[in-house]
């Protein structure tokens, strides 16, 4: 069965390589993601998988860092006249930000084995050189400003690619897949919105990745599991005062600018944590109107992290209590967004040693990395998934596959070797055809 | 009469120099004066007035800036053990802190004049070198670190000089007169308490005094009014909050010195205010144990001013709030307690021309200043008196006696010309007399 | 002679009017004022005056918070091709940002009196709807967002109106005229630069006013003098320091804004003085790229104030230091840019009752306020000419000419009742008249 | 050889505890040891050994945290007239704070092998309730406030008990015996000046030791080697402005105050650091002399720690910058003092084996702990010494010797089984014996 699961994805390869640029092409960040997810609502359909969308898959209340009404307005508008986009699978919803596709294929008694792709695009300008292979072969972004800088064109590719192996299997297969697509990761704001509509609640097998560079402390083509990253908090901080001319009534006005510049010097004071790092940063400030009216608005970005999801916790109520007691102090009032989310994670290593055994012995040609369980050091919050499905005694890894990049993620040069297409959907293949072979005894 | 007055203010001037000598030599500072209010209740008692002390004088709750009860009861012992106090009027009362007299002589019908005298002296100490005529002549403070640095000792001699010239003129006199001995003036705290007690509330007419150098802006020997000093409060604030080793486990404190330097950071940015001058100050701060242990402590004094009440007012409201709120941000409480305050007071100037047409009619050879009402600029409490008697009706003024002086008040050299006592008799006797000399309308 | 300025006033009238509307369509801000300037030089130039433009008028380096590049490059284009602009007087210099005219008018011996005109508009996006009359009688800004909302374009006028009166009367004069058509009032950044090109230095009389309403302390139509104002000098500051990954490695960073923080705190706390008012105010903070990244840029606009010259230098002195203090605590460098600079100023009551008495004398109809010279309370950057004129033993007054307003200055709905050109070109061209008239004695 | 060592250490075992014993009894805190110096001189003295004090010993002008003069006056009157010292041993130089004593014994060519003892006692106030031994049986502190409460006294003990072993073997040995005994270690003072006398640079071997809990990760009765340690540097910092009176001219004064508490935000906020723990903390603040007074003077004592030199050399460095700016914004001056500096340690495992090989084969009575090279979490000054052996290629441990104790150490109940002196000369003699027995190749 092995052997048919690496012909097939030889055979999806140029699909998915052609799937991955028409992505690549057509980049979305985080809640905007309405073509990709009208692509990916259509193409499951048309394998025949249950799929949910839009509200079916994020709860309404816990979307993180949602771009305004207007601007979601806007690239709807972009979708649905400026792009060759799947108007049959565009829904409504989508185009409201609830993006985010759900693709189910239950087979009888069995585990739930949830495999995770993630979806956006970020915020970078891409380089339209013609040394940058995208633009020389034509398929740069096609929205200044947006672009796959991370990968996540390859992620659903693969996970498309792994739907269709799957539901080929799916006579083999004892139990439920569940292919979830997930919106907004960068920025840490979308797992949060799938997990507290349930998704992971059920699931007993989990499998995530994430593409990673050749020249990183990883000696295979896959890392079957990871642990670490820092657990972190993202908040937009709101400081409203009353405006006074400075001149005139200096004691008239309520100074938002000062609070916030104070709040900024206590979130740099909170302690270091004795059981381990911790980060805050205050990235941006903006506050006032004008040189000669006390400043009656101020707005921050900053974040939080933490070694353990407990120090992380630590942090961002510290920086709650920094924050309120700033504006307290100058007599401005606080509101504080929550923007993003993530924990730390740790895979388990039970899990990681069968899908690294199946790989082994069923796909040799693919190299496993000999350290089994490799640190990471961002922020992922595929670990919001992994804590609730662990929570209930399910398994979960997220792995890394390996390609060769051309520049660092995250820049406007980046692009990757697309073999990785073809070994990123036999390795999912593989290890979830492991996890559903077996017939379930009697209960 | 007046010419009595002037005789018999001549005839007491041996006395009244002996008294102020004796004040001089057995110094107390603000809540501390009981061998004074004894020496005070004694020859008012003797002279026949009714005499008011303890908690007849001042209001439990508002007595602020009180010394620890240690401090009182060591001082307690050294008035009953080390000095020559007239122990048939020392009460436990003042011992236990709550100085201050109040003499009071009814004559019938007619309006109620109170005179202001303050009776405390400083922590200053006093020069020892023959240069200083109190070194030299022997009445230096007999209390290291104590000094009647201020003239109040002055003030208490003249008091009770006019005690006896007014109980001398009772036959002539209409009215009530009530002599007001208050305690600690320095720091601005006793006046509250005694106002807070209700003793200017039916005072019609209302005088007071302050000793001022002969090298000031004044062109006589009395100015009848001043006006102006900045309204000021005085708060110690306390800030406790957690211990923690600082190596070993720094998120476990709570820092109460950086609530304290954020209070001092807010306090100064306090906004300045469009209608007039104001001052914030942290005068001192005191935090932490040891230099490996998160403070968990920390104490400020600081003081607020205004050019008028409402600007004092708006500083204190300001300081409060940024006081809390620092205490907030770094999980920390915060005590504040009132040490001393003040208002900007105004004389009545109808008074003020009364006083002044008295003295140049009756004592020609003590010089009126050309200015009836002077600007004050420090902070005086008696301010508190007269917004009270000014506020149901009645009319108040603060003179100046002026006199020679050899060093700048509140320094270790401080003494002055003893003639302003036969002076400040004779102003003080003869301001009452004029005030209460005529016998009432029917009504 | 008076009555023939009366005549002549009366006769300029509808010019005028129509100049100062054409002047209203056109509005430029600071710097800007391309057609403005070509327009008055076009104006000057047909009545006979010498004129002096561009690099002859304002001093190269002196011009404080000059546009950008881009900025004055894109306006000129404007004024170029989208206006009607009178082309033969548009200098390159006036494109490049050298705006302002001096018109002079030599009458042999005898002195110099130099009259000011500001000619700038303001930020101030103007009111469209048709109860607003500039917008009812089509002369409303053609400049969205730019508005002639002080009344400058008045001054304008008046000033082009003097001109013509006193060309005619030259055969009378005898000394000097001087017509100083000022750039960049507004944030007091223009006078600097014709003062440093030492255009004052050798007046001997200067006469200055402002457009003030009706219903404002002044009880007539024209307050000779006014003092006061708050001298004033405004910062542009920039940190710059080093970014880096706040999760990664934050110790590499130099955070700007937290050095921009602390300065905005420790400018707040820059100690009041006792002689007089002081301000200080951070009005806008703009710092950071992103919510992840250790923030490398901060800018703030600053202002500060004082009720006098040496009050104002004191709080710019403080504010240096603690700007680049900020910068050395947080390792970044710090760049202040003067954006604006005013003075405090008085004006000469010996030339303030001159001109009362000539215009109560001469111009009976006008009546002059019964305070001479009154407080202003803003910051007027005509005292940095002033200033320079009393140096060197010169009389200078800064006049209010009363007029009806329909809204308050600086709103979007203003406009004034334009009897005050009339009345503001008969005030000015008499005042000139009589300071001119007579022969100077043989020296 | 090594049973001759064991049967020496009982017999000296009596002679120890009395020395040990009287040490507890007269404890000295960092700078003051001149008795503790004057006896150790006394014992090594007639031992014959060659005996270095005062300025021999420790390097004048790098003497860290030295108390005042009138500290070491006073302490250096009770020593000479209230205490048993053998006068003949103290010399001028250990009164002036010059302590700490070499004991050096030269036995022909071969290694130099130093053993390492600190002697100084903790500002402690000792407990006098008879449940606590050393109260109990007459040896308690007979200096109230100051007890040898870290065991520093069973460190001098042992290192004299060693002396005479060495001494004894002294035929056997080949090389330099080096017995430094340290003062001032308590606050890591004393090292640096030890260090900078360049008394470790001949050293081939070097080996120190702390007396440690029995209830600690150790599992042995000695832990050959340890390693960690934070790295610290403690500075006093004074800040020096200008006073004003708060009410009359603010603006006259120079606010150290403001400047201590702007430096301790500051510090607050150095930003972490990526490649391991860091600690930074004020731990005292005391500023200012009266309310209303412009605060002229601040001290604060504070520490920064690393979990390498590198990371607190980066603290310390930040921390200097902080300081100085601070002082800069607010007009003072600023005097940083290093009160105490360490660096992290790591211990040559090569003779930590050795270490342990000899006790495990020569004393195996005395279990060796299973962990060879401990972590420390504290900071100790030994660091300094170990590693400039180990910048010229020199080897060095610092071990634990496991002991019971009564209470953690640094409280007032702190006691120790006296058994572990006997251990300690033993494994000392044993270590120090192993090092120079063999005769060395002709070179």
């Amino acid at each position: 069965m092995y052997d048919q699961i690496t012909v097939m994805a030889k055979e999806l390869y140029e699909k998915s390589v052609a799937l991955r640029r028409d992505l690549h092409r057509h980049p979305e960040t985080g809640w905007l993601e309405m073509r990709t997810s009208a692509v990916i609502a259509g193409i499951l359909t048309n394998l025949g998988y249950e799929v949910l969308t839009g509200r079916q898959v994020v709860d309404d209340g816990a979307r993180m860092g949602l771009p305004s009404e207007e601007a979601r307005r806007e690239h709807a508008k972009l979708v649905r006249e400026g792009w060759d986009t799947p108007l049959t699978y565009l829904t409504e919803e989508m185009e409201a930000g609830y993006t985010g596709v759900i693709g189910i294929l239950r087979c009888g008694q069995g585990p739930v084995c949830a495999l995770r792709f993630d979806i956006d695009a970020l915020g970078v300008l891409e380089d339209e050189n013609a040394c940058h292979r995208p633009a020389r072969e034509g398929f740069a972004s096609q929205c200044p400003g947006v672009m796959h800088a991370c990968g996540h064109d390859g992620h659903t590719a693969i996970g498309l690619g792994v739907a269709e192996v799957l539901m080929n299997l799916r006579a083999q297969l004892h139990g439920t897949v569940k292919l979830i697509f997930q919106p907004a990761e960068e920025g840490v704001r979308g797992a949060r919105a799938i997990v507290s509509k349930g998704h992971l609640d059920d699931v007993d097998y989990f499998v995530g990745t994430h593409l990673a560079p050749l020249d990183g402390p990883d000696d295979g083509a896959v890392t079957p599991a990871t642990y670490g990253s820092l657990a972190t908090t993202k908040y937009d901080i709101l400081y409203r005062g009353a405006p006074a001319h400075a001149g005139g009534f200096p004691e008239k006005g309520r100074n938002a600018l000062l609070a916030a510049a104070c709040a900024a010097m206590g979130l740099a004071a909170i302690p270091r944590h004795s059981e381990g790092s911790s980060r805050v940063n205050v990235g941006t400030l903006h506050a006032g109107t004008g040189r000669n009216v006390i400043p009656d608005y101020a707005k921050m970005e900053i974040e939080l992290r933490g070694e353990t999801t407990e120090i992380n916790e630590y942090m961002a109520e510290n920086a709650r209590r920094v924050c309120e007691a700033a504006a307290a102090m100058y007599g401005c009032t606080c509101e504080m967004i929550c923007m993003g989310a993530a924990d730390s994670h740790h895979s388990d290593l039970t899990l990681a040693d069968r899908a690294a055994a199946v790989i082994e012995r069923e796909l040799p040609d693919i190299r496993v990395s000999s350290v089994r369980c490799a640190r990471n050091w961002g922020s992922e919050d595929i670990s919001l998934m992994m804590n609730r499905v662990q929570s209930h005694g399910g398994q979960a890894i997220c792995m890394r596959n390996i390609t060769a990049m051309e520049a660092p993620q995250h820049t406007a040069d980046f692009d990757f070797d697309e073999k990785v297409l073809e070994e990123g959907i036999r390795v999912f293949s593989a290890i979830a055809y492991d996890l559903l072979r077996d017939e379930p005894l009697h209960g």
